[in-house]
């Protein structure tokens, strides 16, 4: 296996309809991390935090296999901050305020240790970033999940498209699927995106599920209907943990075991959001993840006399 | 089997981003008829239309099946018309013009033939005329299926409220479950409706799939991801259509057959949409039917190893 993950180690600072939080663990790696952590013993990071990043939450990575020799720490700088508030739908928030501290100067250095990995989660951060990564890699590996988001199709779109031609597996959700492509129905859509060098294409629709893409083939999965969703932050990023750390674990890359990933990657996310910031992550346990997985392929099941 | 249909008859005049219709055949029951033609020889009707209403029409539902004994039609007067147009996004529109016409006094009769119906089909109309129907029957039918609107919760709440206690499966979309329970989450608002009556509620989330509940299962049937959506217009109808002609062909009201029938239904809606008006409907083939059936089993297809 041997998993490399590179993305962001930050604090989050929360508000829902339910409560607030002060500063809380988050970033993109963060909840990959744990996420993961639930199908492999070890895991490889490649981040960044300032001076007043905790032991307690460096603990709590560590405690999970997270190997932390790739995060490096900068003295007399601060961690990556980022706060918001969900409207009452909670599928819309607004950022009120982002602190990028150490994250403007990140160059990422992959230790030598990590370089021969076999999978690759490039978490949501600047392409360029994401690309370095890529440079500093040996051999390539077997799969390359990339994440990405709008502002950097708003703003660093040429550097976004040239990391989108090493991609194995590219997550987006389904506005950012239609910003990339200019079309609107995601079919025509994942044709595009496709023709851009993803191998696969997982489109996040949140609550109305996850759709996967290949050339050939095409996979839904659906969500969960939840009764609460308490936080949906950092839920995308659970999701892709749950895929590719389910990838690492039974080493199949194939269409159909992306499928079974897939709907590991959403029972993930559906304990995520239902507390606060990683809270639910940290204390899941494997039987209620069996069960929850048992939930995501009952709602579907369906017995046809054709 | 036996179906009785309840619902409107009526020309439709659309505009979508593809293009503009004049009048055409529409109406709530029409759809319905179109799309349970596919399952059953013979259904009837109880509906009003105008002295304008062209006798090719009533030839089309007639050759479909649809026993026309109980189609109204007023001597100088208009058959019902609406008007509307669809945004880009093809999932909201905005009405141009609703001439109720023939409906603003329409009084159900149903022919003594009809009384003894198994399966009733309350398309979307007025919450008292879908009670006065009901009133009329001797006995109750084995499954009432009612369609409604927010149109009617805005307007006539307690009709509808009264309407709802009698109901097998009512059929609404995703706003208007929420309009109706006052709850955001689906999964509260279903309980909450499930509470005023209906036995079984099906949520309907147009590109989104829908979503099947009773008091002690859930089941979620995906749309078919499309390339193109030609014109929405009628395709709740043409659902509904599917799912009661299937249940009235099979009779079998178990969740289990509902499970099958809302595939049915949402395959015939996925044909509906491709064309204007009831244009796909009237010529889609048994063998295309069959191939989307096994195109909606496909995609949520995926064997876990658990």
């Amino acid at each position: 296996m041997s998993l490399l993950i590179v993305g962001t180690v930050a604090f989050d600072a929360i508000e829902t309809p339910f409560g607030k939080t002060d500063k809380i663990l988050g970033g993109a790696a963060t909840y990959i991390g744990l996420s993961a952590s639930r199908y492999l013993k070890t895991q490889n990071l490649v981040s960044v935090v300032g001076e007043d990043f905790p032991q307690e939450h460096m603990d709590l990575l560590s405690n999970r296999g997270v190997d932390l020799n790739g995060l490096q720490i900068k003295q007399g700088e601060k961690t990556f901050f980022w706060s918001g508030k969900y409207h009452n739908d909670m599928n819309s928030r607004d950022t009120i305020d982002t602190q990028l501290n150490v994250l403007e100067t990140f160059d990422p250095v992959v230790p030598e240790e990590y370089k021969n990995c076999e999978f690759l989660m490039l978490g949501n951060l600047m392409p360029s970033i994401q690309q370095r990564v890529l440079d500093q890699l040996p051999n390539r590996p077997k799969l390359i999940v990339l994440d990405t988001m709008n502002f950097w199709m708003d703003h660093f779109w040429d550097d976004l498209i040239e990391a989108l031609k090493n991609v194995d597996v590219l997550t987006i959700n389904d506005e950012e699927a239609r910003q990339l492509s200019g079309e609107y129905s995601l079919v025509k859509a994942a044709k595009k995106i496709l023709g851009m060098g993803p191998k696969n294409l997982i489109i996040k629709k949140g609550e109305h599920g996850a759709l996967l893409f290949n050339h050939e083939e095409v996979f839904f999965a659906p969500a969960l209907p939840l009764e609460e969703v308490f936080d949906p932050t950092g839920a995308g990023d659970t999701f892709a943990g749950g895929f590719i750390g389910y990838l690492a674990k039974t080493k199949d890359i194939s269409f159909n075991n992306m499928k079974r990933a897939i709907i590991h990657g959403s029972a993930m996310a559906s304990f995520c959001v239902e507390k606060f910031g990683t809270e639910r992550l940290k204390n899941v346990s494997d039987d209620e993840i069996e069960s929850r997985l048992n939930a995501f392929i009952d709602l579907v099941q369906v017995e046809m006399h054709l």
